[in-house]
């Protein structure tokens, strides 16, 4: 028999599963192995940056006011009665008329309170000492990296929760962190299920399809920034995939099942959840693709049970899922970019409910166009390869014209959006879209 | 003395450089270490998909011309002959007012043109035998997922040089394979210079800064594509630096070599050049920051002697080795994604050169802002953390004002942009930006 079961609103299933995340633990690796990781900690500057005054530029440090009188016809000529290389400290005090040769990022002197670029003077030879000339006045602190211009000693440097840019990993370095305190990424558990599927490797028999679902999957809890553990493929043997998931379970914090979920006679997650004891959240979603999704949860660990076809696999995993890894990771914005763009192409098909359509962002006199990409059929692997966004294209009884505003999510983005930010926009809302002159 | 040096443009300085850019071999890795790799070949599809025409939804196929007279008034019964769960075929043909219960992705069985969804009929029994009745009338083809009509056999499924995303994941599974041809990542060596350095773990001591170039190239060199190789610190030495600059070049594909550039006495790199006979590309580059980038090739591997300093050691690393290991790597597009942005704030300074100034781009109303980050020193490590473009400012007299048109280069984009796209823009002349309203 056919069990209908109700669906709830996108934002309903998000606020629900959300309602179960939690965040990890944090573990040091070394700096070479930060980048592409999630700060753990907040840092905070143990010195100013630079820790000194220092010169940006290989010239001469002087004292500006031997420069007050200097002009085109007035050249001022100073002794140079040093060199400081970059790294070494000049013990003297620099006096009057003397300069002393700096090199880049080496400490001023004492007394010099400017430095002039190799460039604009010349360096000649008075009685076999040397000594440069300067045409021109110079004003105090020209040519000076003050101490703590960059950053100032006890200031947060890059906050918890940040994602590690090769800029994050400089500032790691320059505060000494040879290892970097990085929230540890959860255990993603994938198991897929199908009497249809093939694996990847054998070869194609009538009726059935190879898994792609699995590898998919284990592309985007890698992109999500968790670790994939595949399990394999289900048996069809209702007891031993009960065992399966349940070993799994324990293997795991996070546990996603492909296919099993819709209400056909071969589909045996609705009973192993119930098997499990496990609190089923919700077992339909009013969207499209994915209207299967089913979360569960079990001694708070969270089951996703995603639909057997790919594009709904896929959105189900970047709506639901993805926010519970990053929340997990400390990520400042869980979910998907959600920005504005311009919808490049008709989109004709209506629907009762809403829709997240396979787009490929481009960029047009630095305006975001979204179109839609291939079929907007939910089993179609193809178009999921070029789509870098989600179009979000609200219910309704109508299409949507190019040229309309849709709300789009950014697929490849690092940056993210709040929980928020996220939902308290027109995704559930009707016919929000405007047109745009 | 000082060396003057003779300034060239970019777009010469990256022409020079990609006269000796090629391409790298190919590799073959299991498909769950795919993900973020590039395709080395291009990937033909081998069948069509679907392979067969199946059934999108869990419902009953059946034959359409049966149900030409149902309305709400003239519910049209069929008998229910048989079912077939995804993965099976049924081996009969189904004949006038039959009907087989069908699963998400099975075959269609012969006889059959259209499936009738689930919650669109009602079961019942009839002389105890299943039966479904449906009150409408159904059209040819309503509901198949057709042989080919995802991809059609023989066609480019994705083409070499394609960012392997979680979508190119799923077609490679689809497609069989198992083991994925990818770019082979080049080996890219660092070596940092610099007697004011101090390693990551070191303590502070006056004159001197702790090392951060190395890792951030590190990082560079991971998110560009490759493979990086950590040599440490020059010494002092010149004889030494020579030995370990010839011997770590024998070892890797590309050698970046960060400070030791500049005039100043104690860079080794231009005598180290010099030295192995290497062939020096240009010294100098009008641009801001890292006019002192050098590049050198010896034997056809590229020597880069980026700045000490982090900000001009950064933007030498993203305009001129990132598109040498990106076409390393034969991606489509090795070059920096460049787009047009709004400038969300003044640039002041004036300055000859064309600067690429640290900003973050972020998205108002469906367009693109660039907004300058931090200070604009070459030292400016924290800036670096924030950024995610580079805003392109071509040379000129004036500065900058908030709301003119900019080009941008992203920093995160995986997609790129060609060498012509690139430098058939206004980089390099003057003033052509101009201001939107």
């Amino acid at each position: 028999m056919v069990v209908r079961r109700r669906p709830i609103k996108v934002n309903e299933a998000i606020s629900r599963v959300m309602a179960f995340a939690k965040a990890g633990p944090v573990e040091h690796v070394p700096i070479e192995q930060s980048y592409g990781r999630f700060l753990g900690e907040d840092l905070i500057a143990d010195h100013h940056v630079p820790p000194f005054d220092r010169s940006p530029y290989d010239g001469f440090a002087i004292r500006s006011i031997d420069t007050a009188e200097g002009s085109r016809t007035n050249p001022i000529v100073l002794q140079v009665v040093g060199e400081i290389g970059a790294g070494s400290v000049f013990s003297e005090t620099v006096l009057e008329n003397q300069a002393v040769r700096i090199m880049t990022g080496a400490q001023i002197p004492d007394g010099c309170d400017a430095v002039v670029m190799l460039e604009v003077v010349k360096e000649v030879m008075i009685d076999n000492k040397p000594h440069i000339v300067l045409k021109r006045k110079v004003k105090e602190n020209d040519n000076i990296s003050f101490a703590g211009e960059d950053t100032k000693k006890g200031t947060i440097i890059t906050k918890k929760g940040t994602y590690i840019n090769p800029g994050v990993v400089a500032v790691l370095a320059t505060f000494g962190y040879k290892y970097v305190p990085v929230s540890v990424k959860p255990k993603v558990g994938i198991i897929a299920t199908g009497s249809e599927l093939l694996e990847v490797d054998e070869p194609l028999q009538p009726g059935k399809i190879r898994n792609s679902n699995a590898y998919m999957i284990y592309s985007q809890v890698v992109r999500a920034g968790a670790v994939p553990i595949y399990f394999g493929q289900f048996c069809d043997d209702l007891d031993t995939c009960f065992d399966q998931v349940q070993d799994a379970l324990e293997k795991v914090d996070i546990l996603i099942t492909t296919g099993g979920v819709s209400v056909g006679d071969y589909d045996f997650l609705p009973a192993i959840y119930e098997k499990l004891a496990a609190n089923v959240l919700f077992n339909k979603i009013a969207m499209r693709p994915g209207s299967v999704t089913t979360v569960a949860e079990k001694a708070g660990k969270l089951l996703f049970g995603l639909s057997g076809n790919p594009s709904a696999c896929y959105v189900g995993f970047e709506l639901y899922t993805r926010p519970i890894i990053r929340q997990y990771i400390n990520a400042f914005h869980p979910f998907l970019k959600k920005e504005k763009a311009i919808l490049g192409k008709d989109f004709a098909k209506a629907n009762p409910f809403d829709r997240f359509v396979r787009g490929r962002l481009s960029f047009q006199d630095g305006k975001l166009i979204a179109t839609p990409v291939g079929l907007d059929k939910s089993n179609v692997v193809s178009s999921l390869a070029e789509a870098n966004v989600l179009i979000v294209l609200p219910g309704g009884t109508r299409g949507y014209k190019q040229g309309m505003e849709v709300a789009i999510l950014l697929l490849e983005d690092q940056e993210g959006t709040t929980l928020d930010a996220f939902v308290n926009t027109e995704i559930n809302s009707r016919r929000s879209s405007r047109h745009v002159e």
